[in-house]
């Protein structure tokens, strides 16, 4: 494909995409098909000759969407918001067109350099700890997700622990991205301790304590504590200042998981779960889920990168270089698992531009304005009741008939298409989650969401 | 930015992109910054308000773009390629708009089926085993890069072996992703064994039998063994029937690494590699280096999906749902490290379709004949003489000068923007690398390297 035919085929994608945006609203938002619907409809080989691109498109319309299931739609309730704006689209773009790769400092300045820029711009605008900031001994980098934040977080604990029988603790409401990086990691099968949680969900520091003390007191070592800011399930907040003191008296890393609501630390007023965040070790939230920076766009930050790099980093010959060697730049390969990189911050920067703070915290009030109106309405209902504290964007809540009642109604709701929201389980009942965070998301979606879940309630 | 206003922004940028495949040959191949030169120049904080697309992009021009090493240059042969061909980056355009997540098939059902079936397509176009398809018990799945797709292969062999003292096995010329690997899955220091290469900088089989041998006898247990199709510093071949007869002995996984080599297979005369491979347990190759695809896009096969699905899988109650209840359908979040995941399959789908075979293995085919031609340049000239056999497109040459004479040619090179070339040592001499596999790069490009060379050490 010549520049000439690239500039006539990319100007029918962006016209393409720009009616998709016009359009996301009107798609059944889960996807309606059954498994194989796709594969049956693709041609069982590659073909040999090249096809025109127009085909692709055609093709891309009436196979690949109707097995879409819509993040994008304003009526997208369901998991978290992955949110991917305009500006963060075309930074995506100008880096996949540039194709550069980060690895090391050399083999691209600016995207090392941007990217470290970025990160520092965020410490700003959230009020993060200044232990974050690369000027010091810590500093941010862009992982793919938080799972890989929390692997990394907890390979440079280990490098950083006495050796022993190291332990690893966690709420019992954390996300399962920390049991799986506690497999990855090799720590065996007994060295993830679940830890309690209150009445709200958030992890018991006396429960933690008495944990640490007791694996202590049996001759373990405690490695790493994660805390979560904002859970999956309910958007529980462990309390970190007491968290922190607990790892501070015995050595062990504090891993603080801000994935979903890390966002609202943008603004002032939903800032005060960062309380005791500057004796954390490490931290990170998604840009990718409620900053308009589409996937993959994980901020991750480490109050001392001494560890991180000394347990990642490999340096063969044929990656050897002088700026490397000059220990004047920062090679973020060393602070991730894969080798490659993209060039990630470009979307983030274009992001942060294009809206600038102001119009960024306004989203965020008005979805944590949005899922407050929901929850009053939930609480007005005589069906349905609020099943945990409402944090932010996200509302818990059931209907009283039960839990057989309440996954048919998740059923129906999803495959009406006209809005799509999931479950979880809280104090072993089944609850439905109402996550507000789609970017075309208004009162009218969610007012609408509301009227077909009594509409459906009522059968 | 309304869905108009990202027409008008879209528009541009495409533009901007397609004068920049024009025009990328007359950039300085590698930046010529200094570390700390694009930072000077960005502003210290994040804007309050938003600022005109126009501003970001000049800003692009003057602030990023003399920071960027250009990896699409058609004079760029270092390290490795990275290729990003205008319809990968409008698959990458298209993803990124969509904005879906696949981890779960319900997420969005198309993503799970493409990429299943772009990766049972590969199956058939480079001659893979037919257990690496997904209609049996193997599969296939894109992975960020070939170091994660190793660590999953690491993991899930940990999975499958009997508990114990696990012994890894790679040879010396292996890529620093298999160390770093061992390390982040835990297996200790004292677990990696470097196995001895042969004059070609192939792995003895001798030596590694003799390796699993005597760990054996000294009680251990042989988990893992990398093989690799084509190494980083010399595009050796560790030979894999032999090694695999020594995997199957004791019980160990074999892993094959063709990150870079393995698209090569798409050629009929290039496949000899491959004998064995229908032995391995593993197997990962890297469209994102040489087949037009923009990373991030490692092809990772395992011939059982069992062991590498229960070693990942951790399943809370948010991600329950009826199709993965159902068994009936793949969700690629068991496969891989993280839980999120983009839409990649679209990028290699749009790759394949625009191209065909035919045209992409008439790149791979020009690649292998320019290098060819380079290397007989070098073996004609009285100055240089070459290091290694010549594989697929990686010439790996010297100056007969010695080490220091070397490294001066290629900094001398690289500072002239008119090339880029890496180095890496052999037998302990430092060899330059001329790995030939930019889409762009013509005979002409490869003739005006040499005559640059020449002249270089002419001085």
């Amino acid at each position: 494909m010549s520049p000439d035919e690239f500039r006539k085929h990319g100007h029918a994608v962006i016209e393409w995409l720009a009616a998709y945006m016009e359009g996301v609203e009107n798609y059944p938002v889960a996807s309606q098909l059954s498994p194989g619907d796709v594969r049956a409809r693709l041609p069982e080989h590659a073909p040999e000759h090249g096809e025109p691109f127009a085909d692709i498109i055609e093709d891309l319309d009436d196979i690949i969407m109707p097995g879409i299931t819509h993040w994008q739609s304003p009526n997208f309730f369901a998991y978290f918001p992955a949110n991917a704006s305009p500006p963060a689209i075309l930074g995506e773009l100008v880096s996949a067109g540039l194709g550069v790769q980060g690895m090391l400092w050399a083999t691209s300045p600016a995207c090392t350099e941007l990217e470290t820029h970025m990160l520092d711009w965020l410490v700003d605008l959230m009020g993060l700890p200044e232990e974050f900031r690369s000027s010091g001994p810590g500093g941010g980098v862009i992982q793919d997700s938080a799972s890989s934040a929390a692997l990394c977080a907890l390979v440079a604990a280990r490098h950083r622990a006495s050796p022993g029988d190291l332990k690893v603790y966690t709420s019992s409401h954390a996300h399962s991205s920390i049991e799986k990086a506690v497999r990855i990691a090799g720590f065996g099968d007994d060295a993830l301790r679940l830890v309690d949680v209150d009445d709200d969900f958030a992890l018991r520091p006396d429960a933690l304590a008495a944990g640490l003390a007791s694996d202590v007191a049996a001759g373990a070592t405690p490695c790493l504590v994660a805390a979560t800011s904002g859970t999956a399930s309910s958007m529980a907040f462990d309390p970190l200042r007491p968290v922190a003191d607990i790892c501070r008296r015995h050595d062990a890393w504090l891993h603080v998981d801000a994935a979903m609501a890390g966002s609202a630390a943008i603004c002032t007023e939903h800032r005060g779960f960062l309380d005791g965040l500057d004796l954390a070790d490490s931290f990170c939230f998604n840009p990718h889920k409620w900053l308009l920076t589409n996937f993959d766009c994980d901020c991750f930050y480490v109050a001392d990168r001494t560890a991180l790099i000394d347990a990642l980093s490999v340096l063969p010959e044929y990656l050897r270089n002088q700026a490397s060697d000059s220990k004047e730049v920062i090679d973020y390969r060393d602070w991730q698992v894969p080798l490659g990189r993209r060039f990630r911050s470009l979307k983030l920067w274009f992001v942060l531009r294009s809206y600038g703070a102001e119009e960024l915290r306004a989203m965020i009030r008005r979805h944590v304005e949005l899922a407050s109106s929901f929850a009053s309405w939930v609480e007005a209902s005589d069906d349905f009741e609020l099943c945990a504290p409402v944090h932010l964007n996200l509302v818990c809540f059931r209907h009283r008939g039960g839990d057989e009642v309440n996954h048919e109604l998740q059923e129906h709701l999803n495959s009406s298409g006209k809005l799509y929201l999931t479950h979880t389980k809280l104090n072993d009942r089944t609850v439905l989650r109402m996550s507000i965070g789609q970017a075309r998301t208004e009162l009218r979606h969610v007012a609408a969401a509301w009227e077909q879940i009594q509409a459906a309630a009522r059968g």
